[in-house]
């Protein structure tokens, strides 16, 4: 909301050219000098704009560290649609694993993580909101086909796919193949348990 | 492995004394510093011994740091035993939830994260495999009651599991309830996708 208030405030096009400029240098920074070493001045002189533009835009550097994630997680984690839930599901997590594996993906996680003020916790849901909207064409569509329980909460669904990807980057589980990657689907999509009629 | 031949050239007491004082001090310090904060020289000044000898004994401040992780989670994520594989599960996620939220589990949590030397990373991989194998009781208890398909692969449902009371703790979910750990549950249980029967 307050970003949307700053812009209208200004040139709608110069705005743009700003905000660009200042989140394709946050990733650089990201990327050169780590979650740890990244500054505001950094990203200014990087940017070709004054600290004070940045400040008035995002106020904090989580706030900047975070949609620059958000941005970046878009791009480099596509939605794929291969025709099924269980095709889509692996190419999801896939792209999301070699993201994850990646020097700005690595950094990301990190700022994801790693932010611990009330603004960050703010911005960490709505980074996440985000993530589950982005997955919502694949339920939508597996619903449509038929191919998922009426009665899954997707929100729980996703944070199993993803948590499951996260975590094996972070405890240092190899990249994952295809194969591994379709048995963690047939878990998720068949369950753990006995079927009904075996018990 | 080091570690035993460091403890067999000393009396087998001390060694251990020095060793809990100093992971004692280490999770104090964790808790007091913050993960970003804590140093050699502050744990050793904490625990009342030399600095040499915790770097004889963990050689970098990473392993001393996920040593104390391990023994923490291990105590703060007692194993439960209710019954049913369910039961089990549903214990299991509380307490996680409970314990990542906790000041000491999630600077632990951040220390499994941050840590990204080699010697990290070999220290995560023993982590999450103490983690594994601290719930193989509940795997095996579930075979023996036939609750679980024989074709699941443990470690794969565990970094579901664990991957989502992670991620739900990090991007800024609430607590989890008990109905809300059921339904994960039930989740990973009976699967997301359709029954065969109603394909």
């Amino acid at each position: 909301m307050r970003k949307l208030e700053v812009m209208t405030k200004q040139p709608r096009r110069r705005g743009e050219t700003v905000r660009r400029a200042v989140l394709d240098a946050t990733a650089a920074e990201l990327t050169d000098a780590g979650v740890e070493h990244v500054t505001i001045a950094g990203v200014a002189a990087r940017a070709g704009v004054h600290e004070t533009s940045i400040y008035r835009r995002w106020v904090t550097k989580e706030a900047l560290l975070l949609e620059t994630a958000q941005e970046q997680t878009a791009g480099g984690v596509p939605e794929p649609d291969t025709g099924s839930f269980r095709g889509d599901l692996v190419a999801l997590i896939l792209a999301l694993d070699a993201f994850v594996r990646s020097p700005i993906g690595g950094a990301l996680l990190r700022v994801a993580r790693t932010t611990s003020t009330a603004d960050g916790a703010t911005a960490r849901e709505t980074f996440w909101r985000d993530r589950l909207r982005s997955s919502s064409d694949i339920i939508d569509r597996a619903r449509a086909r038929g191919e998922i329980r009426p009665a899954v909460d997707p929100e729980l669904l996703m944070q199993a796919v993803v948590g499951s990807v996260h975590l094996g980057v972070t405890f240092g589980g190899r990249p994952l193949d295809r194969a591994r990657a379709e048995e963690l689907v047939d878990l998720l999509l068949a369950g753990a348990g006995m079927p009904a009629a075996d018990r």
